[in-house]
């Protein structure tokens, strides 16, 4: 057993190398591509796809996960070796019921709906982007119905995020939270608002960075390991543990989006940074689903980052810096200011479905 | 004939796209890659070139371009079909010369050893550097090898960036050369020298970046297929005609690097991204040979960049950008000292030779 494990680790490996190829691509083509490059990049990141998928559904490998089943099941269920191959039988026969060829017009399309996507932002010109979008949607519903046996057409997509997540859990999670949350944000509505408008000021844009580095630099963010750059949309990249990039964004009269979401993507880039190196390479490092990772990166933002003993230590050194916006502003007002609640078309609409419309992509 | 060259263009656009994902990860790892990611990056690159390996040495690919040359024999020897069939088939038998282990190893090692010298070159710290370059002299010596009929080992080597080029032809260009260029240096040294102090000062490294920026653009560099960064020694990394970026490096008291360097990557730019679109993702696209790519960069560097004609007209520019330290300089000195010849350990010796074993990785 301990040779076909072996032989496992290796096919997994290869895979995850070339995962982590395709990430640093995926990372680029959100950073630093050239506007002309959509296409070429569409064709770069089809055949990686392509080839990925090829090698996550090869007999050999649905061979060598089903010889391995009995000696998982001998061990205990929580140990690393059990749940490789367990994971790794689940994603295979998730894999398996993908056409190649829709991996490949997957990734051709939505490279240059990306490109799209970001000159559209750029001009609020959701016209330029609508057609791309449909063709993402048309092939997400296709993708749906590779999976004929599930309840609700979504809980194909939601299980790439989301392992064993159904869309009826979701909704009852949102039934039960809405009302609750509507009434509590009447409430709010109908109280004196909190005066949040000296975070609405010019703010230097370098001096916006340096702080959020300082922040992060704290919070035990690895520079050996990681990088933040610029990006339309913050985002986490990890190619593998030990390349763990994050992205911000900077407003050059808001404070907000480069204060929290740097921290937001560092509580990312933490998870993934902390995976187990005897998970490296294997498909179960950089994090378990899409929803502990948001635990951990709204951990950063909110408990820590929106919390009063976090700005009693950071507060002094951020009117220093901006001490004509902010000189006179008390801490309590302006942690009061850091945690205003309201209703926001912008992030809460727009912003999260485009956010959630690039993870899909 | 017409289905077999489609079935030939099919492979190598995806032998093309691979090399194209490959080279943003180079480039990547050149400019941006955290420096603890070095050993994943280079599984990234090994598994990267062992599929571009595996597919340019398949049988069928082998068989194909056997039952295309008697069509490439009918065809004009110039055109593009018919080079793309003779430069495809001369790729194929040399690439079933090398073993995928060695491909593999070797970019695992070279991942590492790059990693190596951009420390020991930060510290000027050769020993660091040391094991890994004979690591890498040592895999090269191997790869010669796999070439036993060639004159000199070194003919192997020469002939990936310079196909047909022999040791012997560059010994012989050399011998011819060299006694003239010794006899000229030596005439030179006996005159007195060209004062090129005032390159010599502090330039702010943001508005030599910008004046850069302004010369390369005149040029024609097209920013929406390219971009420019700063990289330990500058390159130009090309993935596909429409992503063709460069690079430069910013001294912080020596115009020199930055002015010239920038303009020679921009040559070597110019040329890739002028590649007739007919032959995008055919591997005929990109420039004909290192030769003729430095050709190049060096007409844009010395022919244009060192005339008198370019500083009539760029010099005034320079001047109203850096008034206290060439404000006072006129332009026939400006002239004169940066075409400036003399003997120079740096540049000639250690960074040419740097340089090199960098295209050799």
């Amino acid at each position: 057993m301990k040779e076909k494990l072996d032989q496992l680790k290796t096919k997994l490996a290869e895979i995850s190398d070339l995962g982590q190829a395709a990430a640093l691509v995926g990372w680029d083509q959100n950073t630093y591509m050239p506007p002309g490059a959509a296409e070429a990049r569409g064709n770069q990141q089809a055949i990686l796809a392509r080839i990925i998928q090829e090698w996550s559904t090869t007999p050999e490998l649905g061979k060598l996960l089903e010889e391995l089943a009995p000696y998982a099941d001998s061990l205990d269920p929580d140990s690393d070796e059990a749940r490789l191959i367990k994971v790794s039988t689940r994603d295979f026969h998730k894999a398996t019921c993908v056409p190649v060829d829709w991996v490949v017009e997957f990734n051709q399309v939505t490279a240059v709906a990306f490109q799209a996507w970001v000159e559209a932002r750029q001009k609020s010109d959701f016209p330029h982007f609508q057609p791309h979008l449909e063709k993402v949607v048309e092939l997400r519903k296709r993708y749906a119905t590779f999976f004929p046996g599930v309840d609700h057409p979504y809980d194909a997509l939601l299980d790439d995020f989301e392992p064993g997540m159904k869309t009826a859990d979701v909704k009852a999670i949102f039934n039960t939270l809405r009302p609750q949350q509507v009434e509590l944000l009447q409430a709010i509505a109908a109280k004196p608002q909190v005066d949040d408008s000296f975070l609405h000021q010019p703010f230097d844009e370098k001096k916006q960075w340096d702080f959020g580095v300082e922040v992060i630099s704290k919070f035990g963010y690895d520079w050996e390991h990681g990088r933040q750059d610029k990006a339309p949309h913050p985002f986490t990249q990890s190619a593998g543990r030990t390349d763990v990039r994050i992205t911000t964004r900077v407003y050059p009269e808001f404070l907000n989006p480069m204060l929290f979401g740097t921290m937001h993507e560092t509580g990312h880039a933490l998870y993934a940074l902390g995976s187990a190196p005897a998970l490296d390479r294997t498909g179960l490092d950089g994090g378990a689903s899409l929803a502990v990772h948001e635990s951990q990166s709204r951990m950063w933002e909110n408990l820590v980052g929106r919390s009063l003993p976090f700005w009693e230590h950071f507060y002094p050194e951020l009117q220093k810096t901006f001490p004509s916006q902010l000189g006179e502003v008390k801490l309590r007002d302006f942690y009061r200011a850091v945690n205003k609640v309201e209703p926001s078309l912008i992030r809460v609409e727009a912003d999260e479905a485009t956010y959630n419309l690039h993870i899909m992509l």
